[in-house]
């Protein structure tokens, strides 16, 4: 559920661990990214595993986004639900939900990810209704994908494709999550520029086979700080609409455009050992922990809420050291507990928004703003 | 939802990570932990976080249990509503449900915690239906409690609770977690050991002033490999219905004992790097991470699932050992990996089952036997 915060009296209504969306921002998120692939002729399919809202998912159609990209077939029929028709699951195909896949095949743009060999002509056997088939490519990731210097698979699979004319070829994806273990942006533009090469030999190579394949590039951190895309018809970022720590580790994004927030009741204070614990734990942050090398592994960036739901950084940053199922574990000084007394709420800045929005969308989120 | 395999056809229906219980394991799990709680003569109260199920919760009753802890508010109601009638709400008193908790406390012998001096007023002046006060005491977690040596502060608590006749100071409580950093067993039953000293310290200085307090233990380590309970009224272990690999790798269980596995569809093989990609990422298997000494980080053991859906652990062990929001990367021999093809289910032994089954409790989960 989402839910609107229309006067101050909603946040002091708050009972429990729930994600803060501060409207404006991921608005503005949104907006710049768009801009950005608009002005650089490339069409923007933002990834909606970050947010898997339908409201969300509006403020993009506001921006003239009219396709998206989602990470499973569930998804796929959420958003499809919502209004959505032209939607890649941006995730290795699953044969066991092809009556699934083949239902909102029937009644929306539907693209299909083939990541492996093997995959094809159990696709090819079982696919009832048009779906367009995008290859993934590998270009260092080393999650899923074909090797781009294995073009006698991939060109197996094209023949494999053409044995069902429901199976529509149109072009080659890849995500560089490698970008995420990048030391500096001199790396990332490394990643973005050698990808984009391969992809393009592909392009070439294979053109005779596969002609005017669509290239399909993903990852936020590319995605935001490239300043050219190297002939990508399409960008699949998804972190974006809310960045977090790690983006912000990543030089990717400032502080100030994370634009959630985890609001988290204070329920003891321990001053002797300069530690508070509150109530968001694993279960509502997620247990994705941040390595920042300057700085000790945390679990979130503590943020001061006003009674409108907005926050402020304080200037001292204070973290989230230790988290179990349901407690938070703040260590902090003396001085910056004095302002709490139990009950009273803090934010949490996420280390990772995509977990954190999946663990609290099954409870309320307040949208501010 | 929870649901029953009837036959073969119902895991050959599965489409998506889905969670398995193995009743008969996690029955005799329940079992094995009520004989020794009733052969020491302590009242066994299982902490229900770990499962969060209505239908688990209804093997305890048959197993003879009729009280319970639970880590929110929102689980007290949960089970409340399921006709549990004696429930410990095991985390620091959250005042910004104390309407709640008010509610609750009118229908079911309800017990709050208090973990730190300056909640006990508060509750005082907002408590309106008769509710039992546990006194959280830290004997070395650090996570939440007073410290046992601070008589001062404890004896202040009692006090105040004594201004509001709804706070009936009920005992003790305590949650060694300090256990789950342990190197070895002599290490965990030193914590037992010297942690019950200090709750039995505490009963004999302030036992003019709370008079045959219950002394409420929690942690699953200690209470299953415990020989004696050092007078502990009531135990509060969790995670042993189902246990996981944090458990075994503690020594705690054996990997037969685990009662749960996440089936999960594989859906790319890459022989030539060793790499299976299974649909089970952070969003199902959480990203607890086993840090076992002998073997490098990994998100959980891969297992064999027959048409029933129980498993066989392989002897050479396979892990999962990178996971991101819906991929999971297992290493394997090629030989291993012969035995799939695409669409094919395996099994993952869950790293902290807690928070795996948190994950999945809002999909469905398949209850084998």
């Amino acid at each position: 559920m989402l839910f609107h915060m229309e006067s101050d009296i909603i946040l002091s209504a708050v009972k429990k661990p729930i994600m803060l969306i501060d409207r404006a921002k991921s608005v503005a998120n949104i907006e710049r990214m768009s801009c950005k692939a608009r002005s650089n002729d490339v069409v923007l399919r933002p990834h909606f595993k970050t947010h898997q809202s339908a409201e969300v998912g509006r403020w993009f159609r506001i921006a003239g986004i009219d396709r998206i990209a989602v990470s499973s077939v569930s998804m796929a029929r959420f958003f499809a639900a919502n209004g959505w028709s032209d939607i890649m699951i941006a995730f290795p195909a699953n044969l066991r939900e092809v009556d699934e896949i083949n239902h909102l095949a029937g009644s929306t743009n539907l693209s299909l990810t083939v990541s492996a060999k093997g995959i094809m002509p159990l696709l090819a056997e079982r696919i009832s209704a048009p779906v367009n088939i995008f290859l993934e490519i590998d270009v260092g990731a080393n999650r899923t994908g074909f090797n781009p210097l294995d073009i006698e698979n991939l060109l197996c699979a094209i023949n494999q494709a053409a044995t069902n004319p429901k199976l529509r070829l149109a072009g080659f994806m890849t995500h560089a999550g490698h970008t995420y273990q990048a030391q500096n942006s001199g790396e990332i533009f490394h990643i973005h520029k050698t990808g984009m090469e391969l992809l393009n030999k592909l392009k070439k190579d294979i053109g005779d086979q596969l002609p005017n394949p669509v290239l399909s590039w993903g990852d936020t951190p590319t995605c935001v700080l490239a300043d050219e895309y190297y002939g990508a018809d399409e960008l699949r970022p998804g972190n974006f609409v809310f960045y977090d720590l790690m983006q912000w580790q990543l030089g990717v994004c400032s502080l100030d455009e994370i634009a959630v927030a985890v609001a988290a009741p204070v329920v003891a204070l321990y001053p002797s050992r300069n530690e508070m614990v509150v109530y968001a734990g694993a279960v509502h942050l997620s247990k994705e922990v941040a390595l920042c090398p300057a700085a000790k592994p945390h679990y979130g960036i503590v943020v001061i809420l006003d009674t409108s739901g907005r926050w402020k950084i304080p200037e001292d940053k204070v973290y989230v050291r230790r988290i179990s199922q349901e407690h938070g574990v703040i260590s902090a000084s003396e001085q910056f507990m004095e302002r709490f007394v139990p009950g009273d709420l803090v934010g949490i800045l996420p280390v990772h928004s995509c977990l954190t929005a999946d663990l609290l969308r099954h409870d309320s989120t307040l949208v501010i703003g």
